[in-house]
Parts: structure tokens; C-alpha cells; sequence
């Protein structure tokens, strides 16, 4: 009885994210599905992008959360339009959470939108939310293991940010191993190795962002 | 129509948990559910945990894995018994996954059975697999804002091991401002900062752990 119904789920799912598929596509919005484990720099590399793409392209935000607005306050404050989704237990963030939270912003307003998902390397892969593209964070410190345990994840993914690298001397974990295991299974991943903290590799990350946006508008 | 099913769900995994739970307190069995973000730290505290204790209790555990066999790997070489359980995409372990586990366990011969879960805050805190206590490990990586985003795992633990203190230093993140929130989820929570990379607090955990098992052999 389980696995019909969990289809089922899905499957409702993917009609939604293709309806929100299309309505970003004609107003020619790209969408950022951002995704990882807690901790390991979703919302800190949302505050890095911001600061470096928010003169030169109008920049939108939906915060999904458990619980509380931690999240959704850091990024208010850099005045960029954010709206917050409480999935009240939920372990990820579905197509339909993203369609009730549209009517709060002016999509006529927005190039890049981007999804923080809950914080949850397993179950945000299996929902689609209208993305152009689910983006992964690893953090150094979660080890060079885990792109074969959690395989799904990174076969969905288009880019690999491998976050917190300048932990890597304190830390038995090996970046190029990480890198390594990720396109073994998935060839077509992007991977830029960064630090939110000291800035390293984040101008790589948000080049690659502005050309998908132009070559998506161009489209 | 989705509600409903995933509660018969959780009601049919409680029915089992309580089953397993009801066969390892006659057979004297302590068992702890382990769980954690990925890399947090479960694989390298049951190495800690085996070495501290292998040669005063019997040890046994099961390495819950959405894919690969590392950990079992890992935890195999220490001459304990152990089973794998891959859940084939499923970001839990459920209580029917353990009991079919138990044929490759000889439960006459084991004190203490750690389930070492799949790597995830959020929906292993739902699904109970007949243990007496639920652990969870925060590492400092992570952050201190996570008890408060995620608070069904604090909720429903016994134990909070703040793990990876070594790299306090390199972070910013307040190792007694985890505590705090975590306490002021579940009061009740034993705290335990550790460091498994140093050993710094472990005997504190392992002396927990054999006192546990104690009061449960003498009830």
C-alpha cells in the first residue's frame, strides 16, 4: 500500500513544478533549487550571492524552514524580496509550498529566484519546485564519503559547492576526493570548491549564476 | 488524502517498535537509536564507543545506510557483530527494517545495540525501532541555531552529544549556546560535548551508556 501512494505524491508533485516550470519560464525567471545538509552554508551563501549579484541583477528569495524565521531575517536585512515557508515538520520543501508563497512577490520584478530548501541532503532531491537547477552544498566538514551514501542527491544536482574549505587543514577530508566521487556519479556536475566565510571561489559560483540567467533570457 | 496515510504509517512502525522493544527488554538488550546529520559523527562515535567498551560489555550494531557498505566497513573491523541495512533511498530506518535485521543477530550474546540511523535531523526523530533511548549528535560545524530548527530530534532525544568541539577554535558557533537551546526545547536532555577526532568527553558518553545499561539489567 506504501509505494502507490508515495508515487502518487510524486507524481502530483511533478505536474505542479511543471505548471511553476512554465510560469517562470515566461516571465523569464531562472529558479535556484538550493539544497544540503543543516549547517552547511545555504543561508551563508545566499548572504555571499547577494552581496555580489544585488547591483547588477534583481535577486528574489524563498526561505523554507521547519520552524522559526532565523533564516528569512538574515536575508531580509539586505533588503531583497524574501518570503518565508514554514513546512511545520515537513522534510522538504514541495511545488505546492512554492505556489502558495508566489502571491507575495512581483514576479515581473525577479530574475533570479532562488529556493532555500530545508537543510536535509536526502528528501528535497525527490521534489521538484518549478528549479531550472538544484544546487548542492557539501561542507568540508560533513567528510569525502558522502557523495556515495547520499548518490541521489548529486545525480540531480547541475552544481557542487563544496563549502567551508578553508576547514580543510584542521579536518582528514580530501576535496578532491569529494570532487571526484561526485562526478562519478553525475559526469555533467558543475563543482566549485568555496569558503563563505573567507570569500574564496565565490566569484566562480556567481559567474556561472549571471551566465545561466543570460543564456536563459536569451533563450 | 496524504495526511492520513502517512499517520497509519507511523501508527504501524509505533505497533512494531513496541514488538522489538517488548523482545529486547526480555532479553536484557540496551538499545540506542543513533542519529545525526550526515558526517556529523555516528560512524567515528560507535569507533570511539567500541574501543572504550569492547572488552567490558557486548557490543552489537546496525549500520543504517541509504547506499555503500562503508560504515559497516569501518565498524566490521572491530570484531563486532554487525549488520547493514541499506534503505534503498528511504531517509530513515523503520522498526520493520531492524526486525528483519535481527536473524543475523545472535541476541543471547549482545548487552548494548546501537542502530547507527541514516544521516538526517529531520524524519528519523518520526520512526521508532524499539530502542530505549534516542541520541542525537550535533557537530559544531553545523551551527548553534540548529536546535531551534529542527526541534522534533531534541525533542525526542535522551542525549545530545555536541561533537567536533576540537574545531571550535576555526568556527564561529557557541558550543553553550547550543546547549542552552537545547535544553530550552528538552529539559531533560543530558548534554555531552565531545570530540572524537581528541577523545575529549567520550568516557563521559560511555560512562552514561554503561550506567543505562545497568539500570536496565537491574529493572
Amino acid at each position: 500500500m506504501k509505494i502507490p501512494v508515495v508515487k502518487n505524491i510524486l507524481e502530483a508533485n511533478e505536474r505542479i513544478s511543471l505548471e511553476l516550470k512554465e510560469m517562470f519560464d515566461q516571465k523569464g525567471i531562472l529558479v535556484i533549487n538550493l539544497m544540503s545538509s543543516p549547517g552547511a552554508g545555504k543561508t551563508s551563501l545566499l548572504e555571499k550571492t547577494i552581496e555580489a549579484l544585488k547591483d547588477k541583477i534583481r535577486l528574489a528569495v524563498i526561505e523554507g524552514d521547519i520552524q522559526t524565521t532565523i533564516d528569512a531575517e538574515r536575508i531580509g536585512k539586505y533588503g531583497i524580496p524574501t518570503v518565508q515557508i514554514n513546512t511545520h515538520g515537513a522534510c522538504h520543501i514541495d511545488g505546492n509550498m512554492v505556489k502558495d508563497a508566489l502571491p507575495s512577490l512581483n514576479l515581473d520584478e525577479i530574475d533570479i529566484l532562488i529556493v532555500e530548501n530545508v537543510g536535509n541532503l536526502v528528501c528535497p532531491a525527490e521534489f521538484k519546485v518549478g528549479e531550472d537547477y538544484k544546487v548542492v552544498i557539501l561542507s568540508v566538514p560533513e567528510g569525502d564519503d558522502k557523495p556515495a551514501k547520499y548518490p541521489l542527491m548529486f545525480q540531480e544536482s547541475k552544481v557542487l559547492l563544496i563549502n567551508k574549505i578553508d576547514l580543510a587543514p584542521y579536518l582528514e577530508c580530501d576535496v578532491e576526493k569529494i570532487k571526484r566521487e561526485a562526478l562519478k556519479i553525475n559526469p555533467t556536475l558543475e563543482v566549485f570548491p568555496i569558503s563563505c566565510k573567507t570569500g574564496e571561489g565565490i566569484s566562480a559560483w556567481t559567474e556561472w549564476l549571471l551566465k545561466a540567467w543570460e543564456k536563459k533570457k536569451s533563450s
